[in-house]
């Protein structure tokens, strides 16, 4: 049986996930691609570790050259992770004719049209299922199975560590901080976790999943964030009172040519499937013009879940290699579709203020509110202290802009109020209203 | 633009849906195949019905020969559904060099291997993905993104019809043949339910699920099979006493080179992603070795869904037409594993008994059971009528074959016992005995 080999740039924990799930499947992933698959060079960054991999067939290297003039090596796993040296490392890949199969979102989330470019001269293909969702496959079915759709909408969970401490807070009744230390002992959080918990690890998967869905470009730059951080029990108590869960969500949806695309954490219905995917597990919710609604659901990290993707892309790159090809049509951003400005887009808001528990503050707040253009959909007022009350308001549907101005406003209001908590509310299984 | 030609056979809800559907997105299918896809002939029952199609191009025929020998058509799409006359179009098809997409899970589960073989021997491509779970991508994820895992289990929620049923009956708490008949006036029934309430449906699409899970064949015929016509709002207010849903499952797993393939309702835990799929939504639960769990969530049937699959199947044959090749490795059942007999399978049991409300015939019947090997985890007894005690028991795992024998033993006791429900329970986080 032929054999082809593979260069490994990495043997951290996916790296060293990779090479094990390869190992263990070797036979019937030799039977299904008609080929075998061997790892036969790593590139590390201590060559004198000690590594407890049990295949001896592979040699390791400090030396990216070792692998991309290796005339032998036909596909380059790149699983190093960060912009540099990576980009440089998969461009030389696919110029020097190997396909590469990376498990890199910050990659394709900055630079995923230059590296297509350079696949397409290349003749070889470019794969990266394992750069969002873990094992999950989603840009293969985004890619296959569902390409005849019109894709409306995508709403993912789709960073676990945010999504273990949201789940925490909610089931303990803990506060933030105590959460995320420990998310942070337990290995579930890292030492820094701003990428995590500001929700820029969501919004490079969900500017990825953008493109593919939209057929049009979008790069993480693009994507409007926000993080976690502040929220608190309270919100998720109230959130709870009123029928809601709250989740870090990636949001992309298209409407009239144009795309919104977002990471923040919101309101989402009890009863919406998304609201039941807790602790560390990840899915992505796809609204299709044919399909209809479809969930992809599973474990959005970890060693092994992400070297099931590597794999099975790994194995599609190898059937083509045996089969004399290439995917040169695999990029899909033909379209140049304009992204809608973040203060035009419409969402329900959950608000929470602290004002003067006297007669009159309700009124005029609400005034500003209606001078606004704010519509508010339910008041909930609950006694704080003796002089104070908070109000929980949900509101319907505004441009983000108004609903700033409206806030504005009420800071200048002759009574002292303070503005806890603004969170966007998402009923999910609206429609997505073309035209409007 | 090269244009591939179509041949449908098939004009009813799934044919009109498939031209509709490829009519809408027809650009960006084409940008994304590189290669327009037309169906220019449709093979139909009575060329005079009114058809309010507003493709120009399509001609109908009732001659399959048209089809068959036109050597324009590259592909040929077969959704009108059994077995026969199905089952020979297809091969007349795939003999003349034509490939084929077909959603028809009768066929796919009971001559699978004829069709694949036939396909080989033509050098052209077989797929139906729309065979199981409608428009949710499931036969896809599993043959690429999930290829390079060991496959452990596949459960299925994947019959709408039965799960429409069993949430309605379990929401408002109505009998089975009144929420039939109630589903039969929405169309969420036919008018013959068989193949869907006695399980029938749900076994041909796990026997297509377990062959590609196990790379082993399981026909239907092999589909250890029970419906939910016996299934009382009694059985599933108890479920809910003790923290379970009841739910159809078509479940898959194999252990130690042999595969269980099974279809009967199940309790399952109230947390368990798969309780929470409701009304006519599918869903199925993949655990794999590398992956861990995943899941995947939609719309099981319908016009559009089922579309959604059959033009995703259409877009990478027609792909593999534009490169000039096929996919020889597609059908991957290169193993073959035994089928464990049924009655070797071992779960917990639900039982529902009603007996004479006396002392000593608990301890009777306990004592049935162990001289059995039949372990009972937990037992609630409730009074029925002045004579007469419901017993509620939940076993441990128990072999079938013990189980059976244990209650024929209690038939036999000498006082009264009616056996009212026996109902398989699924905790299934369980982790799959390797070795058992």
């Amino acid at each position: 049986m032929n054999k082809i080999k593979i260069g490994l740039l990495g043997c951290g924990t996916v790296g060293s996930g990779v090479i094990q799930a390869l190992e263990k499947n070797k036979a019937t992933i030799a039977a299904k691609v008609g080929a075998e698959l061997e790892i036969t060079k790593v590139l590390v960054r201590d060559i004198n570790k000690k590594r407890d991999l049990k295949n001896g067939t592979i040699s390791f290297t400090c030396n990216i050259d070792e692998i991309i003039n290796d005339p032998e090596i036909k596909i380059v796993v790149e699983v190093m992770g960060g912009i540099s040296p990576a980009k440089e490392y998969v461009l030389q890949a696919l110029k020097h004719g190997k396909s590469v199969v990376t498990a890199n979102k910050d990659l394709m989330a900055l630079h995923g049209k230059d590296l297509f470019e350079a696949a397409n001269l290349g003749n070889v293909d470019l794969r990266f299922e394992a750069s969002v969702g873990g094992g999950i496959p989603i840009i293969g079915p985004l890619k296959t199975s569902l390409a005849g759709n019109q894709i409306l909408k995508v709403v993912g969970i789709i960073n676990g560590t945010t999504n273990y401490i949201l789940t925490k807070m909610a089931k303990e009744k803990s506060e933030f901080n105590k959460v995320l230390a420990e998310a942070q002992r337990l290995g579930y959080a890292e030492s820094d976790p701003t990428a995590d918990i500001e929700g820029l690890d969501a919004a490079r998967k969900i500017a990825i999943l953008a493109s593919i869905a939209f057929n049009s470009r979008v790069t993480f730059p693009k994507v409007y964030v926000e993080g976690i951080t502040k929220i608190t029990t309270r919100d998720i108590c109230y959130a709870n009172e009123l029928g809601y869960t709250i989740k870090l969500l990636g949001i992309a949806q298209q409407n009239n040519g144009t795309i919104e695309v977002r990471v923040h954490p919101a309101f989402i219905p009890n009863e919406h499937p998304l609201a039941k995917v807790d602790d560390v597990f990840n899915a992505i919710y796809v609204q299709g013009d044919a399909v209809g609604d479809a969930m992809f659901y599973g474990r959005g990290a970890g060693q092994l879940p992400t070297a099931s993707a590597v794999i099975g892309d790994l194995m599609e790159v190898a059937r083509n290699l045996t089969q004399g090809i290439f995917d040169k049509s695999y990029c899909t951003c033909f379209e140049h579709k304009e992204i809608k400005p973040f203060r035009e887009i419409k969402t329900k808001y959950y608000l929470r203020l602290t004002v003067p528990d006297r007669p009159g503050v309700l009124a005029s707040i609400a005034s500003v509110f209606a001078q606004h253009e704010v519509s508010i959909a339910s008041v909930v007022q609950k006694r704080k202290t003796k002089q104070a009350a908070e109000l929980v308001l949900i509101t319907h549907l505004v441009k983000e802009a108004y609903l700033q101005d409206a806030l504005s406003a009420i800071q200048d209001l002759p009574f002292v109020t303070q503005i806890n908590n603004v969170i966007r509310v998402e009923d999910l299984d609206d429609e997505v209203r073309v035209g409007e």
